[in-house]
Formats: C-alpha cells, structure tokens, sequence
C-alpha cells in the first residue's frame, strides 16, 4: 500500500519552518540554517563525521521506499525563478531526490531531467491532484511531501498525509511560515509521538490512525 | 538569590496556553481540560491514584520555595469577575497557593485574606513593579508567575524570568491565547531542555545563562 509521507521537518518552538525574507541568498529567511544544524550533524547528512543515534535514524527515513516527492515553488527556488528560464532548482545537476518530483507552480514549464534519477516535473494542480499523479509516477513506492510549510498544510488540511515527522529546535523564530495554521484538531486522526534528543531537538511522529 | 520561576505551564502544539472564548463554564475556552490531563494523572495532583515518574517529578517543583505569586486577572476569575464583589477567585475557600499572591487588574479591590496561608493583593503595575512587591513579600523565597499565557509573555518579554517550565501537549488547538507572540529570539538568554516522556508530553525546561 502506498503512504504519503514527510521526513525531516524542522520547525521551531512556536511552529515557524522556515523565516523571513525568504531570497536567493537567504532560502530560509532569518532563520538561517538554525532549523537544520540537527541534521548537518548526523551520520545520514555527513558519513565521515556525523554522529549515529536518534537523530540519525529518524533522518534516514528520508528516503526509504520512496518512489516521487511532491514540493511547493517556494522549495524549488526563490522568489521569481519562474522568470528564468535557466534556473534548475538549488540542487546542482545531480539533485538529492533521485525520482520523480513534482513541482506545484501556477507557471509550468517542460520537464527537466537530472542527473541521478531526478526528473522534475512542473504542474498547476490541487494537492489531491498531484497526490494522484504523483502516486502513479511512484510505481507502488510511498510518495514524499517535501515542503515547504504552506504545501505540507494543505496535504495536511485535506487529509492526505499517512505519515508525518517534525523536529522541533529549540529557538523561537517569531515570524516566517508557520505549519500549524488552519490545522486545529489534527491529532485526531493521528497516533502522535514525541521523543526528545540529548541534540536538543524533538521528534514528533504522526502515524494516521486506521479507520475504525 | 530569589528568582522568579513558572511551572506546569501547559500548551499545545501550536503554542496555545488556552483555548476560547474563555468563561465561567469554560475557563480554557475550548481546550477544556485537555492541556491538563497530564497532570490529573501525577501523584502531585491525586496522591491515591496518581503515578509517578517524570510527570510527576516536574509538576511537583510548583511549590518548592516558593514565597509568592503574580497572577493576571484572566487567571483570577473569568470576563467581569472585577463587577462581582463576592468572587474570591475559582478555587473555593482554601486556594492551593498559600503564600501573598498578586493579582495584576485595571480595577484594584481591597486584600482578601483566605484560608491556608493565601491572601489575594490586588493592583495595578507593570510587571517590574509587580515582581518587586512580590519579591518583597516572598521574604527571600521565589515568586511564581502563575499565568495566564499573556502575563507569562509579559514577564518574559522583559527580561523578568529565571526559571520556565513548560509542558507541551500533543493537540492542536488552532486558536486561544500563544505563548510565543512577541518572544523572537527568547533562547538566547536560556539554556533549553527538552525532555519527552511517556505520557506524550514533552517537558522544556528554560533555565536563564548566567551573565557572562
């Protein structure tokens, strides 16, 4: 059975995933890489010198059984790449996805083909849409929800998320996007987890509850 | 050294320390209860059949040297307890405070001593003024600040708080009254801890850095 995921998260104390300006020099605004250090220091993101434990484990789900990501324009690139028709995404010619990954945008383009298995595709849809389109292109593996925040709401907001882990840093970011707008009462459909790291960081699992 | 400390100071997910509208029949607005649950089951707060354990070992800091309270007039009663001259707050002849407790209101009354040690000093001050006279009372023991959510930001917002313990609750509320709002930054001057326990909840501990 294929699922509908999310891995690797980061939020911030009161919720924000990302900051403010988001720019080309800035992907995540004042936020800087604050969110992200957790990971930078695990064995997953760096196999000489990163650490194993908890941290590490729950960063390596990542990519297990995943068979196309789905991300939101704001995750592809700054502010106004659709005007450039040059632009490929942050990632370089070898992008970190290695399936199909949809992009949601309102200005599609022709797909582009990477390196490594990564073909980006650019699509107008609803979340529901994509999820089906994304779904087929997956060949009986999960699909990834890989942000941003706004896109995650949405999946989440209609109900179309399986599986969902969020680490929480211990800083308050005080303005950006925040992932938990519009989101009251989600712990209802969801077995939720949390696990603390000696990092600092906190692991919040959501498991959807089968139907009763 | 007197230090000015809060404790089992529940929110959701998103941050929210109660829900809304808040009234006589609903303090916590729409929350209810929930933000709370994990205490109903410490040994703290039922010594037949409460459990011990994390839970239990975090609640029951509250009272430790302690020698006063500040409490906002959202916590003393609800909407328009200041037009009822009867109200002596929720908690019925025996408050489980037991020390001078302060409530901060536009509309000051006349001191109301009550049973077990507590008495009620009503005024109107900023809240560098309030933990004065506070401090002073506490005769070198700690003040709490009781809540709600919004003297809590006060107190922080100002550089006043020592020692915070708060107690995240795997919910989303959607609406109420955020902790966060205004605190942009507030772990540069905390040492942060975070602590997950079996219950679902997650313990974060804010212990303020020694001046350096």
């Amino acid at each position: 059975m294929s699922r509908t995921r999310i891995h690797n998260l980061s939020i911030s104390l009161d919720g924000f995933a990302t900051g403010e300006p988001q720019s080309a020099e800035a992907p995540f605004g004042h936020a800087g890489e604050r969110l992200h250090e957790w990971m930078f220091r695990t064995r997953f993101w760096d196999a000489e010198t990163g650490a194993s434990g908890v941290d590490d484990a729950f960063a390596r789900q990542h990519g297990d059984s995943i068979g196309a990501e789905i991300m939101g324009a704001h995750k592809f690139g700054p502010p106004g790449w659709q005007d450039d028709p040059d632009w490929t995404g942050w990632w370089g010619p070898n992008p970190p996805f290695h399936t199909p990954t949809f992009v949601l945008t309102h200005r599609p383009r022709p797909a582009l083909e990477m390196a490594g298995g990564t073909t980006f595709h650019f699509l107008t849809a609803t979340p529901a849409v994509a999820l089906e389109t994304a779904r087929e292109a997956a060949d009986g593996l999960d699909v990834r929800i890989g942000g941003g925040a706004s896109v995650v709401r949405d999946f989440l907001a209609e109900g179309l998320v399986d599986l969902m882990h969020l680490v929480q840093v211990p800083i308050v970011l005080g303005r950006g996007v925040r992932i938990w707008d519009g989101l009251e009462g989600l712990e209802a459909a969801y077995d939720v987890e949390a696990v603390s790291s000696p990092s600092g960081v906190t692991h919040l699992t959501f498991t959807r509850r089968a139907a009763s």
